[in-house]
């Protein structure tokens, strides 16, 4: 049993609060445990110069901590005058994971601008953000859909992520922060609906881990998943609504 | 009447969600309407350094907008480098305001941080962000009095802010960010529980004003303000636990 | 009396020397006082990408003071690598004062950019430099009428600015460095010459100050901008010459 | 066969030039291909500062390209004035994978930065530093050993990287450049002389993949790693040179 | 004769206002031709970090100017957000010219600043920095003996600059800004009373040149740089009051 | 004789080895003694926006060192953010230099970038950069005559350059870094192959010299120049292989 009380393969509870932010083309706000995450989708009608001409669209990322997200108060990015390390790795990763979903060629010349804004931090503010980022993602598709300017969704698969790790020897699923500073092995994992691995990151500073290790690491990682694609379901509606066919495409515009 | 059914000298409807953030020392969710910031306040037991050794505290403040709190998305400050006039100007309000309520001799030695983060914005974010600022700082100081490590609150008084302006000829309260595009005349009161003027800036780019506008702005500013006011009360409990006295003290650690 | 002998409502002694710097199309050193600031305009036939096409012109306005300007010596902002809150707040207050009495339409597709470098400083430099700042203005607007760019002036009517302030209990105008450090309330004025305000600035962080306190210092404020605009028809010449009518044009080319 | 001629399970040939930079406490040239990396190792007899007196070393690292290091020339970072978030997710790997086969305990209160500046770039850049860096650590621990700052080595294994990928449905082992632009799937591989991971980093932005296709990558990884490793005892001498014993320090000195 | 009427060795019109900035503890307006540039000095009693403790002092200089100082007005450094490489080059050559005739030792642990700042620009704003500064520190020097601090002034000659060039293959002294566009080789040479080299920085960016050519430069500069230090010696009074020894001081105190 | 036994008129041993990185159109490793620079020659088919539609090219430099290319490791530029004055004051004259021998208006609305990035310090890294620098310019013109871009060489001379300084009252050659740092006059002159100054910068920080002292700096700078440019030749091939005539352009394509 953990500090919380959780069996080592079960999550914390998972709220999704579809359309929180009302300018947004898609927004949730989304609750792992303690942790909550406001995601939008901002569909902007062009791509960056580098794209231009090509037919394909862009999505891209950002992710931010409010100063007093965590335990002690963390000084803004903006007053600092640049962005971290961390955080450039975060919203590197959350963009390339959301890309590796989308059709670029059925997206069209647009880009998505996803913004990650963790309102309280308590351990897995990145895969919450992953997690979070395809709800609202799919929200501003849907739009696009709903204002025919897309007649057939981009969105290949549904996608979420989640944090393993190993803790004082167990294998653990969705660390908490108390939990994240003890791990041994830290692992993010990154997989579609179909069970396939998009982002694979695992880290063992503290102590380098066996191929039994990670085997079990991603066994353990991969039902979180499909559990956290469960409560995207929910939100989302049937499959076809999300998933991209001309047939879907008229079903989500009712 | 106006575009959303209010009378002239009416505000939007106002909520407080206090204690909104775990780890921060106070905190509150403000909504004005469809303004809603996040108020964060954080101690911390020293002060900066050209002012050690005067036993006497600080008070400063920070301002964010989320990307998407607007109807366009804007970009983060963090990523240009560089905080902005508008963030910089807010800020410095923000917290000149704040202290003008609070001995900073009685507070001692130590610092507290506001952070004020707009998660949406609908016109009048910085009279919300004081007015809510306020109650964060309060339960700050309330669990330094708890902690026992403050005896007497350093509070002197009630502090709230709204904005007037002048649309349409009409003069109003509470602009929502319709009205306030259309304004002529554009107004920021912050006020006293005792009924006294903190900050005026008043600005007539569009259109210069003159003295009876200012009186009639001044009069609807000040009945919107005591309205705040009686909602923060709500919240913080009796005059008491607010306002430092030693007695307040004692009451408070009850 | 006051430290340096003046009554409480009488300005220090105001000189202005037109067309300091040879280059710029309009200029001026003004002295308030120890106060020394350049004020200079500088034109140019485009405006900023947000406002192309529209046939409006755009005025904006930057403020620096040397760094031995003061008693102390300060960093420059150049070698710090960023502009200070205290400057933004000033160079956007000096923009919209400006823009309130110059018709943007009848300026035209071009910006003219007002420098404000304070050479000494002895308090009032954001009022002083605003007072200045209307002379350089006027002077680069004539030139444009004599080049025959502009057949009408953009002028709409005068403009200045006076600080005044609370100190010791006295109501004083134009308050020096030693005594804006004394104040209790400080507050900045810009009124037109036709008696209207543009902005009123009023702070009371010592201390809340009440509403007649408010009406004695903007009584003070009006006498004092007045005898600051009689300053600036001197140098300027007849009101004609500044404020447009098609005849006063005329009457400038000559 | 590859375009290169290699099979697919093949390193580039290798080549470490040991010693290249004489300022340095530790430095190597390392080649693998055309891929060419100066790696230095540079010792500071103090901590940073949130570690001071806790009686533990610390290693750190950064990594930049020259300009012309690639096909078309990059901008400076430094002309930029922000490092990309590109080199930070590198430099905070190196870092990272280092530490992992270090006792800071053992170092004591000293930092060891690790510079890896790519000389030449054809893909494996930040693989090649680590395989790199790692011998560049291991000069500057055994000079501390030789001037008697050292009497035991901090080093436990040995450490390299190298990437693996999935180009054209084929495993590959280190890819170049050109199969690096190809690849669907791409991963980087850092694992100790023990056969332990430290890192593992799969990204199939372009195509999700299964876990039988990440167990073959990760099986063709760990051998071109220990091919690595062998190339770093060629140059490093016999293990317990590097891997700190007692007995060994004092081998080292001799 | 030159296009101002000039002899090719004639320097412009030379005229040092003392004092001009109250605050500072030297100054001086300095205008050669319409250069104009306001130089204070400032002192600090601390030196800069890497040189506390060894009984040596510090001068250094900064540089800038206005905008609007040149005919095309050019946007602040502070509002780049980086000192351009000009700047740079030019405040790193004033301060070494400086601290050539001054004995650091003599001046003690204390850091006097120099900036100069160019109000008007029309050719040879660095020389002129360089010759006004040289007054204001003087200045600042005779007052650190006025107020008892140093006993023996730390000058140990006098120094001047001036520019030479070769424009339209006539060797011309004190380029204004028309002929320094023109010159094909631009020199500039700072010596001192004595007759010594400080700099001598000669570029012939448009044609190379000679070494006959190179001596009929430095001939003319070492005659309009006596005539500068003619002029100083004017502001300054007689020798002893400047140039260090024990009676001076003396002297310097009544 | 000095420190490492040469003759106070000789340089250190010289070695270009040319085409160093495979990448860049001309690039050369230059060893002089102990400094070691890797200089490339980018060529891009633009010029920068303000030359555009002029018809003439663009040579510009940019100098860098690695962190530990000195005895003491350097913070990266990139890290802090900024170049220092000393790096951009480098750049500048490299670029300059280089510019003084190439016909601009023959090279063609292209640029050239040359980067110097010392790999290892020794003394005299700027001139090192500009005499290896010159060898990657022509063979960067070299590629642009064979690939028939060019038919006649923009190159009108060859170029180099050498410090020279007075050492312990010895006229010294090619200092390395000791010496450099003990010179009380330091001289860094460059010259073309017909024996004409491009740039002479000689300052006595520590001591003011003499017309004679001068005379013989440049004199031992001359001799020195020319055997660099004797190495130049052997790297290059013969005269008109470099120096551009049509002639010479055909005898370059073969």
């Amino acid at each position: 049993m953990r500090s919380d009380g959780r069996r080592f393969d079960e999550t914390r509870a998972v709220t999704m609060t579809p359309n929180y932010i009302k300018h947004a083309e898609g927004s949730v706000l989304i609750e792992v445990g303690d942790t909550k995450v406001i995601c939008t989708a901002s569909i902007e009608e062009k791509v960056p110069p580098f794209m231009k001409g090509q037919g394909r669209g862009w999505i891209n990322a950002e992710y931010s901590m409010l100063p007093r997200a965590t335990q002690v108060r963390n000084q803004r990015e903006a007053t600092k005058g640049k962005i971290g390390g961390r955080t450039m790795e975060i919203q590197r990763l959350i963009g390339r994971a959301l890309r590796s979903v989308v059709s670029l060629e059925t997206l069209g010349e647009r880009t998505i601008t996803i913004d990650c804004d963790v309102i309280q931090a308590d351990g897995g503010t990145r895969t919450t953000s992953i997690t979070g980022s395809f709800v609202a993602l799919c929200f501003a598709i849907q739009k696009l859909m709903r204002d025919q300017k897309l007649t057939k969704s981009p969105i290949t698969d549904y996608l979420a992520s989640v944090s393993v790790g190993i803790v004082k020897d167990e294998t653990c699923l969705d660390l908490n922060y108390e939990e994240d500073s003890q791990a041994k092995v830290d692992m993010n994992v990154v997989m579609t609906g179909q069970g396939k691995f998009v982002e694979v990151q695992g880290t063992g500073e503290e102590a380098p881990f066996s191929r039994e290790e990670l085997n079990e690491l991603l066994a353990v990682a991969e039902q979180g998943i499909q559990s956290m694609i469960a409560k995207q379901k929910e939100i989302l509606g049937p499959l076809n609504a999300v998933v991209g066919t001309e047939a879907n495409a008229h079903a989500a515009k009712r």
